[in-house]
């Protein structure tokens, strides 16, 4: 069991509904520890990859985007969901339909902000649908970009996103991927991912 | 001239309307570098307060506190500023006008986040007319906790949020204070601000 699953264990709630609320650790508190630690596993788990620039979407995706941008000491660009009275610059704009607010919103970004040099990982603390990842993949096509990635703090296993993403070719990390959860005896099942490969420590010793 | 002063120079743009555009580096993309800078500038000017929680509001403020919140090793909260289908929890509520978006916004924390043991640095990025910095001051107050200090990015120093929170006694930190701008000659005028304390190296010199 990885930290971040240990984290949900501990002090996630769930509710009826299907609904995991991590809102004391990941998107209201946040725990710079946990999401420090999900920084650097997004960073293992994308090695290799040349990465310029981080995008994730306002609001809860912001702190793990800007401690990831902190160790690739890339750019983060977060994408916007309303228009604002101060933003006329042309923009790549696409759509997501938000199943927390039951809604489709406007997502978008300002044109100078993505290009077709950029080589882009997208991160958000949740996959379910790929409502959002979809909107964002969208908004970096439109510029010509590349995306080289896609990291999520916590998958909805049983929720079409990450399967139909994997299919499509596209490299998907969830630190946690929650297969089952039952609000009324709160437990959780997390889908078993390939263990951390062995350190050099235990290589030493074999 | 301090960093983010010449940042603002540099990238910044100015705007009919007394409007300036930072979204370049400040508040859709996010130059990391510049946000890593203030946290520790921010460690700085508040060096001696005892802080144990970064508090701010969506969306802007949330890569400042989650980089002063990792320097500080304590939680991060940011205050929402709209009601979510799963959020039923026990709130604080308070309300700011937000001049970008031209509406009263509802912000509110839920309760278990803000206690009446926290000691509490409020950073956002603009300070403007001060509504919602006065909306987080409520929402600590509302839970007994105390304000250590507020800390932000750029202040409009012709607009009265700043002096009227010095004026009740807070402690005030704005990193860069406009105090005037024109969009014809893109010209900006900053307050001149108490210098750096000598550094070591230079005392060793005199």
């Amino acid at each position: 069991m990885n930290f971040l699953e240990e984290k949900i264990l501990q002090d996630g709630v769930i509710k009826e509904g299907n609904i995991l609320k991590v809102d004391s650790f990941l998107n209201h508190q946040i725990d710079v520890d946990t999401i420090r630690q999900m920084a650097y596993e997004f960073k293992r788990r994308f090695r290799g990859k040349k990465v310029n620039k981080v995008l994730t979407i306002e609001a809860s995706g912001i702190s793990i985007a800007t401690l990831l941008g902190n160790l690739y000491d890339v750019p983060v660009v977060f994408a916007k969901k309303s228009e604002t009275a101060n933003s006329t610059d042309d923009k790549y704009i696409s759509q997501a339909f938000s199943f927390t607010h039951k809604k489709h919103n406007n997502v978008f970004i300002s044109k100078p902000y993505l290009s077709a040099t950029d080589c882009v990982l997208i991160v958000d603390d949740f996959l379910a649908d790929g409502q959002a990842a979809r909107a964002l993949i969208d908004l970096v096509k439109q510029a010509g970009g590349q995306v080289v990635g896609l990291g999520f703090a916590i998958e909805k296993g049983q929720q079409k996103g990450g399967s139909e993403l994997r299919a499509e070719g596209y490299h998907v990390e969830s630190i946690a991927i929650v297969e089952e959860m039952d609000w009324r005896t709160q437990t959780i099942r997390f889908r078993q991912q390939l263990p951390l490969p062995l350190s050099k420590a235990k290589l030493s010793l074999g």
